[in-house]
């Protein structure tokens, strides 16, 4: 019996006119990408679990995607544990590169025999791992994008899937501000050749550094900026609640909640800097603010930059600006884009001293804002066929052939109708399903004759015309 | 300690310039599929592995990759194991839509338990549910065309990689043969584009089918299509011995050889007919190669065209026109593109009646020859960058920054050197290395004046101009 077939959870099919419209996106984003120099990567789908395991936090290594060993290990090792065989035998006989040196073997032995390799999770990670690989032949600072499809076994909802695509900037090698500047201005211009309104918010983590110094509670940087990247979802009175948790005493929440009504200053950079400029680190944090601020002002953004002191980024590796982008239209409010500066990228790979910044763009959010808003212009069409070639019988049929193949080396898009058929309403009908505006009509009278009968189906209109007057109508 | 990093066997990194050179040889397939009419589909790297079993034979079956249910099913199964759980129970807890009537239950279990998604092993079987899926959207004929990742667990040499790339175009209900000339034209127009020759060999499967009907062995028609898909590979003296072994008279296999040296005619299409077109496959497989052969002239290919009778594609599903295609020139000489007229394609998925013709190129063995053979031209270079602006501290950055959002308004790809430095060499030294060919230099001279200094980089000369001179110069 036939099965049904049906997709994995999470994973779509892209039918002709959204692929259309997902290249639209892609390709302006990467357009953008390139006229600020930046250079293209692209790394393997599949990468070792090594690799990948323990780069995300502990909820990222249980998100992984898993690829089952080659070769039946499971039926060998049942095999082997019903022969009795030593575990150590077994080792050397499945998993030849097996390290028995490694701490907690019990442990680890169950998953090596099974899986040792895993899908790309995001950009970051195995732009830190081709960062050290290739650093003998990499030029700093080294401008990259990359534009690739990442997994993650994420429960799925409005807005996340587990295959998506990232498209990711960054400049590693420079610790110049004009990098975030470019890369917010990046931001701006992609979603103002998209028509999609955006607010970009940008903030620096430093003065998040400043103000845990400030109340005195540094050993809870990181549980701070995590309870702030919820504001959005739980509210201040939320926040408060974890921070309450966290062990801060109401003086403390109170300094924190007053610095993210900051954002609601005339001057928020001038109320932030009263505020926190004593501290080291906020000090530094007011410089790189208002530095950026000068270089984007000679960059002349047209969306809304706003200096929002509640941004955090969660449980993500920044260590000074950082950036993040919603559409400021439509229902859809979780962010399509974000970023920020770095310390220490490869690290983790034995390269140290290796710190940069970057944004991302999230292909699969950005066209589902777009699909809800209209925003897709309506030249994008399933293909991008100028004209069909319509025809009677076999003669008709070659002359049509032959007509097709000059248009074709005029760079024009163009069918001749596969089938002859004496049917001329099923070839215009075809046409009008696949949105072809022109049809090309080769009866018996155009065989011997150079001039064309032309439709437009849109009008109904059909004119007589030579094959260059042609050309130049469908080349316009 | 750190780890050092390394890449999956069989996968590779792409650098800037090899993507460049990829995404070459891309638009220029995707161009020729757009300029024929055909639309493009996207679908999941992830399948159901009910959806890819049994559909690549044994052999391929072992070759697709699977992936790691999420959940740790392995711990909680031997935990169940340990507890003395039943198998059903276990079944019910740990695999909801396990089915208990499938047969052979026991062989069955083990593999849901762990994989229940595989990665895409060719666009083929994808497109095909694909086209199952949507049935109700799609209209016939159905020209689609698919760009994507493919990976197979097969022993990595040379041109043979785990993680490739298959470039396909399909016309699903239609018989006419106009499409099998449209497909080879297509192949014969994207090989002039890369400037790469290559031979395009056409068979078609019914004069194989005849030919084991003329010496009265229908019943070994695979194993004799298997012997000769071999002779590249093993000669004619390899393909005999094969052909005994399968059970053929020495009179049976001296009239395939005849048949397979009819290639050598003058006129290899009359031979053939002159053997087989008494058998009413043969007089079929004549008719549509003279008709295949008429539609080509009308298209006027430029590389050569080869009627090979011993062309035969193994053990693939094609029952008509086949092809090949091979690289005129280097050493390498396995095919970078085959393809075909296969018959019900959707059957396995419960849609029968859907028979088409469809090519794929192979981009990394398409890459592989190029390399080789030089053919990517000079002006693919790692990006894209006209010109790069040279300063020397604060104040001509920020005019630097100024002059070159002024060109990327006007579509130039320009970059500032991220870093203040006094050293212009290093500045140029960045140039040279990313062969970006023109520096901007911006000094205190320029801070007040529309005058700019632009060097070329290659020649070093330097040349003041006017910022619009400079537009013009760059977009030429």
């Amino acid at each position: 019996m036939a099965q049904k077939p049906s997709l994995p959870q999470g994973t779509r099919d892209f039918g002709p006119l959204v692929v259309q419209r997902r290249k639209y996106i892609l390709q302006i984003i990467e357009s953008v990408f390139k006229k600020y120099g930046f250079m293209p990567i692209e790394t393997p789908a599949m990468e070792q679990l090594s690799t990948l395991s323990g780069k995300y936090g502990e909820e990222g290594d249980q998100l992984l995607y898993k690829i089952l060993n080659t070769g039946d290990y499971l039926k060998k090792l049942s095999a082997f544990q019903t022969q009795g065989m030593e575990q150590e035998e077994m080792d050397k006989t499945l998993l030849p590169s097996f390290d028995n040196s490694i701490e907690n073997l019990d442990a680890k032995r169950s998953l090596p025999y099974i899986a040792e390799k895993g899908l790309r999770y995001d950009l970051t990670v195995p732009f830190a791992r081709y960062v050290t690989m290739n650093r003998n032949s990499i030029t700093l600072p080294f401008k990259r994008y990359q534009m690739q499809t990442v997994w993650r076994a994420d429960k799925p909802q409005k807005g996340r899937y587990r295959e998506f695509w990232q498209c990711d900037a960054d400049v590693i090698g420079s610790d110049s501000l004009l990098n975030e500047a470019e890369l917010i201005k990046m931001y701006d211009e992609v979603f103002a050749q998209l028509n999609l309104s955006v607010i970009i918010k940008v903030n620096n983590r430093k003065l998040l550094s400043a103000l845990a110094t400030y109340i005195k509670a540094e050993q809870h940087f990181t549980a701070i900026t995590v309870a702030i990247d919820k504001l959005d979802k739980i509210g201040l009175s939320g926040v408060s609640d974890i921070l309450v948790q966290t062990g801060l005493n109401s003086e403390q929440i109170e300094q924190i909640i007053k610095f993210l009504n900051l954002g609601k200053e005339e001057n928020p950079i001038a109320a932030a800097a009263e505020m926190l400029e004593y501290i080291q680190e906020g000090n530094l944090g007011i410089l790189e603010l208002l530095q950026l601020q000068k270089f984007l002002n000679h960059l002349e953004p047209v969306n809304t930059i706003q200096f929002d002191f509640t941004l955090a980024r969660g449980l993500s590796y920044y260590t000074g600006a950082i950036v993040e982008v919603q559409a400021n239209v439509g229902s859809f409010k979780s962010s399509i884009g974000g970023g920020g500066r770095y310390d220490n990228l490869t690290g983790i790979f034995g390269m140290p001293g290796i710190s940069g910044v970057g944004v991302s763009f999230g292909l699969d959010r950005i066209y589902d804002v777009m699909e809800e808003q209209g925003l897709f212009p309506t030249y994008l069409k399933p293909n991008t066929t100028k004209i069909l070639f319509c025809y009677f019988d076999e003669a008709t049929q070659m002359k049509a052939v032959s007509l097709c193949a000059q248009l074709r080396k005029n760079d024009i898009s163009a069918e001749v109708y596969p089938e002859i058929t004496k049917k001329i309403g099923k070839q215009f009908e075809y046409a009008n399903k696949l949105q072809i505006n022109f049809a090309c009509i080769i009866g018996e009278t155009e065989l011997n004759s150079n001039t064309l009968q032309v439709k437009n189906l849109e009008s109904g209109e059909q004119q007589p015309m030579e094959i260059e007057t042609l050309i130049k109508l469908l080349q316009s």
